[in-house]
């Protein structure tokens, strides 16, 4: 399948990788690729520059956000949550109409000292900022409530027994979406019913957050337990 | 030893009857004693009046805020998250000045529809509120994240092997409320740092509201895995 992945940070790499290594024809969006390959400093969270990893994987193409949207069925956007809808716009309406756009983003605002707040909450979310900028696009929200190898690698974290959420308003775009899941070893995959869910979901940041802190690893999920 | 609890729904009878079963002094504070024993109908939710939950626990005194304060080494706020600082105030400031006082409440709103939003949410909490109008109690945020039924008999679900949270400023107080949470059976109690972080647990809640639509149930709860 034809993937776009929108942003090149760790969250993007993570997902473009483990699609590519399933199989999926994989190009990376971003704002500027010139840019992009041209950047030789780690980012902020002292992981390697983009073009260090591409050289890992040279057969995932590196395009624009428009010729990634444009080549692909589906799409994830990785882009950080504060950018996503300016990306989005990037990639355009029309690149996006129709298609599963899993968004696994969430929008973190620093401005408040650490650890981070969310720059939407509570009455309305990313997800549904995004459902609602992007009224064609299928928008998924999942995998926004775990570190990035956890997303890709479920059976990391005891054994791959713990819980995905997967909301959206599209029926069949939450069972692509559970397709894809299910693809990366997810077995706990639940649906918390429409994007307005995505409030849910996002909120879980906080918490997430401060048991990385006090676990001292990102390498931890939630079990549902009844 | 003798305890207040503030709140006659169905959280404070909860909480309140499983203390007394451990041997404790229960004093169960309200707004107007006379008014909530005359209550003959069942509440919102169709919980039975407190009347009713009264003969079945003749042990547990019912007063007033004040009373139940004035009475009690440590205090419960088992009240609803938006009547909690006017409660607290009944209660008298001096009454709670320098105990333990677990606030247990969330600051639902119903007032943008179903499921319910949060009053405070992402850069304040409703713990931190309350630790700031009362700076002389020892405010732990801890139980919020789940049913009354399960805060106080954790082995109803999964044979009790999931998480509850602790957080608050005052590290002996929150030693005083991992004792309690052990007594009720907790075994995996984990310290998310200063009163701050009740941000975090208070914003579990929508999740926590998610998932019992999905779930059909309100028992279960989370286990962290790693």
């Amino acid at each position: 399948m034809r993937i776009g992945v929108l942003g090149t940070g760790m969250v993007g790499q993570t997902i473009a990788g483990r699609l590519s290594e399933l199989g999926d024809d994989v190009m990376v969006g971003t704002r500027d690729p010139d840019a992009t390959l041209r950047r030789e400093e780690p980012d902020a969270m002292g992981n390697p520059p983009f073009r260090a990893w591409q050289e890992q994987h040279p057969e995932v193409k590196l395009g624009t956000f428009a010729e990634a949207a444009a080549h692909s069925e589906a799409l994830v956007n990785a882009t950080a949550g504060g950018a996503s809808i300016d990306a989005l716009g990037q990639a355009g309406a029309a690149n996006l109409a129709g298609k599963l756009l899993l968004d696994v983003a969430n929008a973190l605002d620093f401005s408040h000292g650490m650890p981070p707040s969310l720059l939407v909450a509570n009455t309305d979310s990313l997800g549904e900022q995004i459902q609602r900028a992007f009224p064609d696009a299928r928008v998924v929200k999942a995998l926004n409530t775990m570190t990035a190898a956890v997303m890709v690698h479920p059976d990391a974290v005891a054994g791959g027994d713990h819980h995905v959420f997967v909301c959206g308003n599209d029926p069949g775009a939450k069972a692509q979406a559970t397709e894809l899941l299910t693809r990366f070893g997810w077995r706990n995959i639940t649906d918390l019913g429409d994007i307005t869910a995505a409030r849910a979901t996002e909120m879980v940041l906080p918490i997430w957050l401060r048991l990385m802190g006090a676990l001292q690893t990102p390498m931890f999920n939630f079990k549902v337990v009844t």
